[in-house]
């Protein structure tokens, strides 16, 4: 084949998966190309990529310490329903509501994707239960293992798939944007409460640091939320990153090397005013990197 | 488009997905397709397909009770490692290896699939490690929350996606088969075990049936393990499902309303002479259908 045919092939080929075919036309053929796939590949090839593929091989955590550890993360947060996500999620949860690139995820040939962020996630779940009732508060959590497909970052502890810890808060906006930052003081101390618990069990989080960041127009809300937390003095800085609706908090930890840890990242979002098409419904989400807690932070090997 | 240029298309769009692209090729093209088709979904649409598709549907059962669940099952299996799988494994990890089809799994476009069933996984890392230490006895254990396509019973808690426990023991075949039946033993054992156990918890198991399926090369094998069993009466009948190699064992419990509910399946596979080329390599592996049990088994609602 010459290479214009090539090129003009690729262009047709490229057209038709990503315009000319219909979602479940897609899907059906895609079904049959990796069944096909499947069916070219032998055992060894099968064991070769176990041994080499970073989205394949298993956890470096023994799954006795993550179970142990999920049973103090839902202990502390008591008062949060505990829902199990499916692996999968819809095709585009994060990348339609939040902003992300899909190339960061793993897509499905049946129009899911495999859990990135749980939190976008949860937010489904909760914009499904607001058009039912809107004048419902929702209160979720849950522990889950996601697939991250960017680059790794350079640091001990960083893989491909993770588990995570996330809460979730989700209600109409009250007087005084009195939802907004009940919910975020709610999670800032749950968050807390977990690591004070976690050090009950063999944990050690020195050196804790809590920052809130916020937009000029929030910055009334920060200092409230800092005001409501006097037993963690809060640092107040901008927020640049677009990604959150104004506010966001992180709490890191210390290592016994003297690195802090980013281990817990939440805010507000205005993903569930996408979802509902109701401008005043509030999002507030956040997330533990609780593998990360068992990989750095745990001081005593109790269980082998 | 005229129906025979359409027809042409599909055959060359087809044969280039599945045979012409290298694999690398394809992964990259997919990754870009299915980027452009998430970029074409609203809010809107991905909050319709969280409602309807069982792919993505939460759990119906509380995370804290599963996460509780696990612990026990955990503990029966005291001298099982404990291993945390990804939730993604290579392309191919089940039809590779077992007569099941890849239709029946949710394969991504980066070259691996989602875990349908652990046992296959694991059978990956004792490939591996046995191929670094040809003498050692490897035994595995994980609970892995597994996806399904294929069509779902209709049964109460039967689900697109579901928590299964798994126990996993390979090694280099003893004197008399005696590898194959130690392990069957210990598995068999270590089920009624964390049955017992979940006894003690809040769960019921009545009308327990063990069952013990054989070729007739296998017979005195299987009466071997039925008579080291003495404290659950076996019954023996002939295996007629190819899936296994030659011995399987099937524990069956009853719920309140009289039905038998298969919730262990195991036996001895191929899959690991199959994986590391060595004839001589014994792979015996076994799940609970752990969900079931908290859906249908559980006497007391403990956790909220």
């Amino acid at each position: 084949m010459s290479r214009v045919d090539h090129v003009t092939l690729d262009e047709t080929l490229r057209q038709a998966l990503t315009q000319g075919l219909a979602a479940t036309e897609l899907w059906s053929l895609l079904l049959s190309v990796l069944e096909q796939r499947a069916a070219q590949r032998t055992p060894a090839m099968v064991r070769q990529q176990w041994e080499s593929d970073r989205f394949v091989q298993p956890c470096a955590v023994n799954q006795r310490i993550l179970n142990e550890l999920d049973s103090h993360l839902l202990a502390a947060a008591a008062d949060f329903e505990a829902l199990e996500l499916s692996p999968l999620a819809p095709l585009a949860s994060c990348s339609s509501v939040a902003l992300t690139s899909q190339n960061r995820i793993v897509s499905t040939a049946r129009g899911t994707e495999v859990v990135s962020d749980p939190t976008n996630v949860l937010a489904l779940e909760c914009a499904k239960r607001l058009r039912e009732a809107p004048g419902a508060t929702i209160k979720l959590t849950t522990s889950h293992r996601c697939v991250r497909a960017q680059a790794i970052p350079k640091r001990p502890g960083f893989a491909a798939h993770f588990r995570m810890f996330c809460l979730a808060s989700a209600a109409h906006e009250r007087k005084d944007h009195g939802f907004t930052t009940e919910a975020l003081i709610d999670h800032i101390r749950t968050h807390i409460a977990a690591l004070d618990r976690l050090e009950q069990h063999g944990y050690r989080f020195p050196d804790r640091t809590l920052r809130l960041l916020c937009t000029p127009e929030r910055l009334h809300l920060a200092t409230r939320i800092a005001e409501a937390i006097p037993e963690m003095p809060a640092t107040l800085a901008p927020l640049e990153h677009k990604y959150y609706d104004g506010l966001r908090f992180m709490l890191d930890a210390g290592t016994p090397d003297g690195n802090a840890i980013p281990l817990i990242d939440g805010g507000a979002f205005d993903w569930l005013r996408k979802l509902t098409d109701n401008q005043r419904m509030v999002y507030i989400a956040s997330g533990m990197g609780s593998q990360l807690a068992a990989l750095l932070f745990r001081r005593v090997a109790q269980i082998a």
